[in-house]
This record gives C-alpha cells, sequence and structure tokens, in this order.
C-alpha cells in the first residue's frame, strides 16, 4: 500500500491531542502540511494560512483530515473533494443532515474517499459487544451518557448556542455506539429536553426509541453529572445482560469483566481510513446525527434553571 | 398496464377529500378496500377496522395508501411492506428521518415500491418553473410561506404538541417545492424559530440557506398571516426574476404570468405512483424533512406571545 499524502486542516486541541500523535505513529501516511490560521502547527511540518494556500504549494496531497470546527466544515470539504483529495471529518460530519448528504454525493460523483469518522466506534470493546451480541436476542437497551460539563468542556459556551447541540455534543457518541453494536434500528418514539432558561440547547435530554422489531431502547443524556462520570450501554439479551462501560472501553457480561484493552480510537480511525482510500470507499453513516435531529424535531422541551459556569457568576 | 388494487389505510378528511376522488377518477386503479378504525368509508367499499384484518380478508390487494397521522405511519407502513405492498405515503413521510431511512431500506430489500409522495410538487406551475429555471443562472431564492393557521388548522392542537412541527406543518410543503425547482441543494446557515410561550412548536421561523453556489435561499413561514395569505417563491436569474405563487399553481417571469392550470396535485401523486408500481421502483425524498430537522437543530428558539385559537379563551 503506497504512503498516503495526508494533511491537517485545523490544528486546534483535538488535531494536538489525538489526530498528530495518531498520524505520526502510523507507517500508513506521511503528514505532508497542515493548514491553520492561528500560526501553530507541529514542528518540521509546513503550514499554510488556508486550505488553498496549502494545496497550491504542496498539490501531491492525497487526503485531508478536518480538525475544525462543525460550522465550517462542509465548505472545505466541498473544496477539498473538488481539488481531487480524500477527506475525512471528525464527529459530528456537519452542521445540517443536508450538508452531510451533498458531501457524499459529490465523493461518489468525483470517485474520492469520504470518511465520517466516529470515534467512540473504535473504542476497544465496541467491536467484542458487537459480535457478543449478533448470537443473541436483545430484549431492551438501557444508554446511560451522563458527565460534567464543567470538567469536559469548561467554558465552551458554544456547547450551548444554536448548533452546539448541548447535552448531544457528548450524548452523540453514545448514540454512534449503540447504532454500531445493535443488529438493527431503533427510532425516536418520545423525548424529553432540558434546557436551561438562559440557554439554547439541552442539558438533558430523556429519550425512548423503539427498535423495528420493538423492543426499548431508552437513553439518558445529563450533563450536570458530579461525582462518577457515567459513559454505559446496558443491552439485556436473551443471554445475559452485556454492559459497555466507560465509552465503550471495558465490557461486562452479567458483571464480569469480559474485555478491557488500551484506548486506541484514533490510530483506529485512520486505519479505517487507509483502508477506505486504498479501496477508494467511502463510509458515510449519517444514523447517530440524525438522532439528535429527531431528538430536536420531536421531544418535548422543558425550561429548567438556569446554567452559569459557575456558583459565582449568576450575573453573566 | 394491469389495473392496481390498492387500499386506503385511514380515512380522514384529507382521504376524503383527495385521495377518493383522484382513486376514483383514475383508470390505473381499482379501490379494493379501506382501513379505518371509525366506521366511516366510502359507500360500496368494504371497510375494515385495521390493516392487518383487511390483508387477511383482501389479500390480492397490490398497494396500500397510507392517509393516517404521522405518527402511526411507520408501523403500518412496515407492516404493509413485511406484507409484500407497494405503498404510497403521504407527507410527511415520517416522525423521524430514521424511520423513513428504515422503510426505505426494507422496501428495497423486498423489492416493492415505496413512494413519499410530496404533493405540492405536483402543482400545476412545479414542472414549468424547474424547467424554466434549469436553463438559467440563479442568484437569490425568496420563500414566502404565511397562511392563517386560524383557518386552515381550526382548533387542531396537534399542530402546537411535540412532533406537530407548528409552522413547518405548511412550510415544508414551500421546501417540497423550492428542493424541486432549483437545480442544487441548499444548506441551512442560521435561522429564528418563534414559539408561543404556551406552545412547543414554533408560530413562525425566519431562515438563511446558501446553495452549493453560494448563493442566498431565504424563507419566511409565518402561521399568523391574516389577509392575504401567501404561498410564493420568487427566484431571481441572471435572465428575469421568476415567481411560483399561490402554492405553484401560477407561474410569473417579471410580474408577467407564463402558466396556470387547474390544480391536480392528487391525480399527478397517484399517476406517478402507478409509474413506479409499474417499474418497481421507489421515490423517497427526505429532503424537505431534513430541512425541518435542520431549522429545529440549527435554528436559534425565541418565545413569543402565547397563543390561543381565539382571543376569548386566554384561560385555556
Amino acid at each position: 500500500m503506497p504512503v498516503i499524502k495526508i494533511a491537517i486542516v485545523g490544528f486546534g486541541k483535538i488535531a494536538r491531542d489525538q489526530h498528530y500523535p495518531a498520524l505520526f505513529d502510523s507507517p500508513a501516511y506521511q503528514l505532508a502540511a497542515v493548514a491553520s490560521p492561528d500560526g501553530a502547527g507541529p514542528e518540521g511540518v509546513d503550514r499554510y494560512d488556508t486550505l488553498d494556500a496549502m494545496l497550491d504549494a504542496v498539490p501531491d496531497i492525497d487526503a485531508v483530515t478536518l480538525c475544525v470546527p462543525p460550522s465550517v466544515r462542509y465548505v472545505l470539504a466541498a473544496k477539498a473533494l473538488a481539488r481531487g483529495k480524500h477527506v475525512m471529518l471528525e464527529k459530528p460530519p456537519g452542521t445540517t443532515l443536508n450538508e452531510v448528504a451533498a458531501l457524499q454525493r459529490q465523493a461518489e460523483k468525483g470517485g474520492k474517499t469520504l470518511f465520517a469518522a466516529w470515534h467512540s466506534r473504535f473504542a476497544p470493546a465496541v467491536e467484542p459487544a458487537r459480535t457478543w451480541l449478533d448470537k443473541r436476542k436483545v430484549r431492551s437497551v438501557d444508554i446511560q451518557w451522563k458527565e460534567d460539563v464543567r470538567v469536559w468542556h469548561p467554558g465552551q459556551d458554544w456547547i450551548w448556542e444554536p448548533g452546539g447541540m448541548g447535552v448531544f455534543d457528548p450524548g452523540i457518541n453514545g448514540l454512534s455506539i449503540a447504532t454500531a453494536i445493535l443488529g438493527q434500528p431503533f427510532f425516536l418514539r418520545k423525548g424529553v429536553l432540558e434546557v436551561p432558561a438562559n440557554r439554547q440547547t439541552p442539558i438533558a435530554a430523556d429519550l425512548y426509541f423503539e427498535s423495528t422489531d420493538g423492543y426499548p431502547v431508552s437513553a439518558v443524556f445529563d450533563s450536570r453529572q458530579t461525582g462518577p462520570q457515567l459513559w454505559d450501554i446496558h443491552v439485556t439479551t436473551d443471554e445475559g445482560r452485556l454492559t459497555l462501560s466507560k465509552g465503550g472501553s471495558q465490557m461486562f457480561v452479567d458483571g464480569e469483566l469480559q474485555h478491557e484493552a488500551e484506548e486506541r480510537e484514533y490510530p483506529g480511525l485512520y486505519q479505517r481510513f487507509a483502508e477506505l482510500v486504498e479501496s477508494v470507499g467511502s463510509e458515510v453513516d449519517a444514523t447517530p446525527l440524525q438522532h439528535v435531529a429527531d431528538a430536536f424535531l420531536l421531544s418535548e422541551r422543558r425550561s429548567v434553571d438556569p446554567f452559569y459556569w459557575n456558583d459565582l457568576e449568576p450575573s453573566e
């Protein structure tokens, strides 16, 4: 397999913490350049202010990975595809469903790879869980995704602004795992979104889905969780109860640990992207984002206590 | 072409006003039965309480058309497809995007026709407008969909309940036309939804989209319109300004009437459905519903005056 000349677009926190180390360690890739306007970039790698400037200067780049905020992702992805590059998108793949659909059509038409990456699907116990469930009959599913937004997104007001998705920013990771391990689709039947009186997006969600066969799937998301953080999926089957814990890194059956491994989500993502580029295939599963859009479309909204980043600033 | 034995499921107002007359007049169909629990049905046609009872009693039905509320549409459509019937869905094709996607996969797998009908696309001036625009370069689009909910949905509280979509119940018709006549997709960039303080769904929406080429598409929806009702789409091009008026029944260019014809939306729908059944093809375009979901996902919500059906019942 020839080495893929790849460029990172947007060299912010997620690029530094996850994408750059994964690419640095992989023999499948050569990091050819970085496009990032803020002057930062990894040592020894050419940096350009814009995607266009980078592609003009380094025309033999094969692929780009987009680590920019969702709001600018469509324009950059469409441009990269138009210039003949394979594209990997961080989650969520866009701010709207229609732009994801348009990128998918564009990639297909141009014969390029588009990979909408859901990093949580590459957590180590996800594939073992899928395999285990494949042989059993599911009775019910319970998704619990509860974390403290003050710890994980301190001061990041964008999460409460229109399009920021609030509690669905972490919750979509749980949905991306659930949709990957269950053998059949499920649909939202009803939901409640709790929205702080001074914010636009929900801080908590209580969702009730049904699968095509009619088994219940419930999901409880909460961004106000203090103490132990919960990223768990429980699946009751005809042969025991599976628990995927810690965001897919541990798998239990009837309380006994079956599988645990070192976290390697981003190396897994890039391995998958390399396979897709090699076969000129695409993988664009919008289902998790559709679930979020369905939740906004169908749920009852309840106004709850205003949210402030700390108790001392109720006058912000 | 053999006559299609069709059944109507859900014999409410839209079935009586539109579906039954269209089927009665068409030589392509024979109305074989009706499934409707409320005891009503057209004279001389066998009526059953449930879809299952009907399909048991009249097994040679070829196709069903679903005129039931969106909330029960998925279960009935999945059952009809599973029993080998072609299915036509009234708009919107479901309450969630994921159930529409699942029906599409099921129809494909089973080799049956699924038709997600957008009746406004069959308004008489829509196809002439599409043809006219196909030869011109669009500069901007302005959708104005303003009607009085008290006239068109008097007392129908479901429209204000979660999933009822509020102003998008009529607005989705405008979106279904715009997506049909414009040659390229457009995506929501920002929006404002005005939600009555005592209701769940918006009574007005102000949306700003961009097309893939970057031309602006604005949409203003309002359910509080008294006086003249507006269902207009204006498209400014390099060769004049097209206006589709009265919900797609009149086409003007630079103010001059070019096309006007008798309203025949439902006969047009059933003609299209017959063609699809004949070729065992499907037509499921979820784009208008995706736009609505995108609007709920991405827009700012503003609380506005409470809504009451009449000024005398502010204590309801």
